[in-house]
């Protein structure tokens, strides 16, 4: 049915180094599963001009497909093995294609993985990146398992992802073209917690990653576990550059709302918490307690002082910093 | 990053059967792989006006997406286990997507997989579903392996698509409506051949699916394997509908040359010839010996009495039927 472009499809699997036997079949690909582990999917669909624009770097479009997808196999605790790519995009697009292969290469580099099957047809535009992973069948995290009681946390720092967006729109100036340039990294490079996730087995009552910010996402937990949580928005880890960049403000309201951070976010029950202090080494990461999970449903976000913290209804970022 | 409609993903799964517990993250999974067996992938990624029309009907869009890549694991020998879906469409497609959901069902129930992961996001109408199976280490078949000697098969018959998409364009006419909804039905609603390829485990030297016809398909294997082959068209399988509706020369140019059959190809050494005749019932279909598998390079088309068949360079299947 398709119109398989084997030698673009060839050239994207030559690309991420995928050992010479996995070549030969481009649009179908074998992954090993130890013993005893469950396969980890995690799949992203991405349109031009919807999640990324004509302009945009291909390398990092690429990049950033295959990162956040192993971002989803680290909040499941899952090592991961390879990836594979469905890819429309018309034949004129050959400089843009060759970015992305590019993109695709560095991301396999970076993170390990294998590039094992790839099917690229005409098309506009979509990229549909799915990331494959295994984790022991019995320390797979969820969503769901958040109890009252347990402790939350969250790996890095929150709402650099959000400034480079404005940054990049330019509805935001830096002086410090270093902050500026670590918070793009942190938007277009994003580094999955993945060593983090694997450190979290045994340990996490329920994990997420932060792709459409902390309260949306740590919403999905609260909704799939059905119980609430209180968070301190004064314990919410924020990066030397944001808090250079903008208001105590602006830059909290970032930490909350924002997305593509791609950090973790995870409960864990009290009887653990020594565990997590002596995994915290392995993790490659801060690790930062913002709040507890509740009975009562619904995510309150309050001050040290226990003041609630409201988020105005029509808050824009930088309309009104400050 | 993606604009994630977590509902759109959710009725995905939902319409798919899987079960309760596969549902509550939308666009990760998990999938179980017995001991000792390897996880066997295929992808396809499919662009509305170019490999679908934007009038075909949703239900077979997502029907043939699923199937299309359950033929490719029949020809990995593998079992089908589970698919993920990710989409590009417009929030303003919602009958469309209903459509959809419902051809994924379908498939799902007509081949006992589950829908475990999906992403649906905003943008032009792209669809990549990737189908996910296991088969022993050790029996996973490969589109490699043929050796000189071996001998060549089909499962079903070839051809049948080929006219049911000239039949769609207008281009031919059947007297008989039995014919044109059986060769439609073989276009829009194809059956991978999973019995047959589970039963060629340690059997086939070598296999693939015919997606984009026989001569293709077939020269792949050839190219893969560094070998040739002769094939006699006389002995090339034609379903009654194929013969009634065209002539014997234009019934056999589409069984070598038209794609979508989504039957098998495979080659059998002599020292299993016996072990295939014992799997036969077990297939599921009709088995037909074709040809040979030769050191000399090629595909070398030819009659019963030896005489080459030679295709026209610019052949058009219906303009001058022979």
């Amino acid at each position: 049915m398709c119109y398989a472009h084997d030698s673009l499809a060839a050239t994207l699997l030559t690309a991420s180094g995928a050992p010479a036997n996995r070549i030969g079949d481009f649009a179908v690909g074998y992954v090993d599963v130890p013993p005893g582990e469950t396969l980890a999917i995690a799949i992203d669909a991405l349109a031009e001009g919807v999640h990324f624009a004509t302009s945009d770097s291909a390398e990092d479009v690429a990049f950033k497909a295959v990162a956040v997808n192993l971002s989803d196999l680290a909040a499941m605790g899952a090592t991961p093995r390879s990836a594979t790519v469905g890819l429309a995009v018309e034949a004129s697009r050959g400089a843009w294609l060759k970015g992305f292969r590019n993109g695709l290469g560095q991301a396999a580099d970076a993170f390990g993985i294998d590039i094992v099957a790839a099917d690229v047809c005409r098309g506009a535009t979509v990229v549909s990146v799915e990331a494959l992973g295994h984790v022991p069948v019995t320390d797979a995290l969820h969503r769901k398992g958040a109890l009252p009681g347990d402790s939350i946390f969250v790996t890095g720092s929150l709402g650099d992802a959000g400034l480079a967006l404005a940054l990049g729109r330019g509805e935001v100036s830096l002086s410090d073209d270093d902050d500026a340039a670590y918070l793009l990294a942190r938007l277009n490079r994003p580094q999955p917690r993945l060593a983090a996730g694997v450190a979290l087995r045994g340990i996490a009552s329920a994990a997420i990653d932060l792709s459409d910010g902390l309260s949306g996402d740590l919403g999905h937990v609260l909704l799939h576990s059905a119980v609430g949580a209180s968070v301190e928005v004064d314990k919410l880890p924020l990066s030397a550059a944001l808090r250079n960049g903008v208001s105590d403000e602006t830059a909290r309201r970032l930490a909350i709302s924002a997305g593509d951070d791609y950090e973790l976010c995870f409960s864990v029950p009290e009887s653990r918490r020594k565990a997590l202090q002596a995994r915290l080494p392995t993790m490659g990461c801060p690790v930062t307690h913002i709040g507890c999970v509740e009975a009562e449903p619904g995510l309150r976000l309050k001050f040290g002082d226990g003041r609630p913290y409201e988020t105005p209804a029509a808050y824009t970022h930088f309309s009104a910093p400050g």
